[in-house]
């Protein structure tokens, strides 16, 4: 369990992931270091509990870095998966047309996008991984770093609601591009890392993948989006009701499911999801589709989990019943719903705030301050 | 009503303060600046509304600074208004013993209090004011700056449940302490004020202020403070009936009323309030104490309260009351009950996250990005 997961997805051969050993090498976090939290933060100078959540936020630090008191963050990075979704076209699930998604991609890369405005007001940096958009940047009299188009699995994943969105080998080699990018980012110090998200249409896939996994009908995971109108809810929905009806036999596997009913941003996503728990990295989750992956991504390997927290709670119906399911608790809740990392990156100074305080507050003793009377 | 406010208190003579012409000058927001937000907000990448509650702050931001796109905070100042109770002392309401309040003021000055921690990581400064702590620091053994004890009232405000808090003359120095300052800080840059405070005993005048002009019972206003026990409650719900009933009289007269039932720190913290309403300063308002203060800075000059928000839902069930009476909703809510403007601290990253992305985002025009088709 201790070898690396193989991860050549960039190369011609067939990468092949194994699941098992991969969840095996997910751990959990230092509960050593949570005792050690919570015997600090008894004798801060604050009555026992005053600081609330940012309490268990502090101690929870403590944990997925294995350290008591937390470091502030060095390297917070946010990876935005972009990739193009057949359904928007097909059965029109969105408010924006598809142009709009390789339009943000070079959005992101000129800095301009709320991403990149609430990453650097945050102490954060932005990657854009242009895993499957459907376009072509040349074309569009656009130049894109080689290392933004260096994965793309294909242009645009297949309409969920009539085709499969990816090949098995395609969403295999999406999932290990994740998985694989997780490692570069540990790699190159980043302590934390937050899925972001671009792709018009792509709540549609994370709706079918929500609805699937926790059990709960179409209706109930569909939400406005981008901001629909009734016509375009009621298309959305029957296309995530074909689409469940078309992933439900496989339920039981993860990787075909993702190919079936997800889409190589989502399979991708899921791979990144796993790759920060296994290399004990802690993780804020952003919206409905960081919450689809990371329902897929607890199927495969539980404790990932355990490295997660919920950044925000979005207005997608889909994203708070998979939190909800996870059982875990959003930071922030300001009815956002853009996607891209921006919820996660909202919620990354309460974090931050979280590990400040356990850090550098005076103990009673140092400032010699009464504690209440035995 | 274009005259400044006399705010002579620290003068040897009595201070006499206009309420009717204090209120005169506060005037409301900037409405244009406000629709400039809206318009600008329409054109940003992204669909309209995505941003959920923060699009609301910014245009709030916009309104308060009277300019769009909103300017980044430069000097965000938290003013802890420290003072004790004699409450605590004769009715044993709190936790903790008295002389905690000297000591948190000499962990404030040392920087190791949460207030201290929070600034720090959110950009902001921290001012202790001694308007009534019953302490001699000589005697502790202590060194305090002048500009920190200069404006004491009184060693202690009176123990409420039976004798007033204050004289009226000590009431109206006190309330022309807390508009000084706000001037003071307004004319040293400060373009966001919160409101902190730090006092044993503290939150039963603010339970008795808000069960007053909220009209509600003692045992629906009185919390678990720094966390006290079953006896403890019951012996401060006690104290806030009794001063409830000295207080009732004086509902309509806000001087009186802090007088009778308040003490010096909240009645500096209502003159604050209003201070910085009229001077068109943005502030971000803290626990139950602040909201007590803010309920009657409310009485005193209503339209001060658009220059309000609230940063935090705190534990305290009178904090929740007086936000609903005031119409605020809470920025943040993690169940903190420390005081010292922590929640508001937290809340602050919020707020400046809103202002960036109205002032930093590309519209769709600059970027190139589609709208959607009409």
């Amino acid at each position: 369990v201790t070898e690396p997961v193989p991860t050549d997805a960039t190369s011609d051969t067939q990468p092949r992931v194994d699941l098992l050993s991969l969840a095996e090498r997910v751990v959990l976090p230092d509960e050593d270091a949570r005792i050690a939290g919570e015997a600090r933060q008894s004798v801060l100078t604050k009555p026992s509990g005053a600081l609330g959540r940012l309490e268990d936020l502090s101690l929870w630090l403590c944990s997925v870095q294995g350290t008591c008191p937390p470091r502030a963050f060095e390297r917070a990075r946010v990876v935005v998966f972009a990739g193009d979704h057949g359904v928007a076209r097909t059965a029109a699930t969105s408010a924006y047309p598809p142009e709009v998604t390789a339009q943000m991609v070079l959005n992101f890369l000129s800095g301009g996008a709320a991403v990149n405005v609430l990453a650097r007001h945050n102490g954060a940096t932005v990657r854009v991984v242009d895993i499957s958009v459907d376009a072509d940047y040349e074309a569009l009299g656009a130049t894109v770093p080689d290392d933004v188009v260096r994965d793309r699995v294909r242009r645009g994943s297949g309409s969920i609601d009539r085709e499969d969105a990816l090949t098995r080998d395609e969403a295999e080699r999406a999932f290990a591009v994740g998985l694989r990018i997780a490692e570069e980012e540990v790699d190159a110090g980043a302590d934390l890392l937050i899925p972001g998200d671009m792709g018009i249409g792509n709540t549609t896939p994370a709706a079918v993948l929500v609805g699937l996994l926790v059990g709960i009908d179409p209706a109930s995971v569909v939400g406005r989006g981008t901001g629909i109108d009734d016509a375009t809810w009621m298309r959305k929905t029957a296309a995530v009701r074909d689409a469940m009806r078309r992933g439900r036999p496989l339920k039981g596997d993860p990787i075909g499911l993702l190919a079936a009913v997800g889409g190589a941003d989502i399979a991708a996503m899921t791979g990144f999801l796993i790759g920060g728990a296994a290399r004990r990295t802690p993780v804020l989750l952003d919206g409905v589709v960081s919450a689809a992956a990371a329902l897929v991504a607890h199927r495969i390997a539980f404790r990932s989990r355990e490295w997660w927290q919920a950044g925000h709670r979005s207005t997608e119906p889909a994203q708070q019943a998979a939190l909800e399911r996870l059982a875990l608790a959003p930071i922030v809740d300001y009815g956002l719903r853009l996607g891209e990392g921006t919820g996660a990156l909202v919620a990354l100074p309460v974090l931050s705030a979280a590990g400040a305080t356990l850090r550098e507050m005076a103990t009673f003793d140092e400032a010699g301050v009464s504690d209440r009377p035995a």
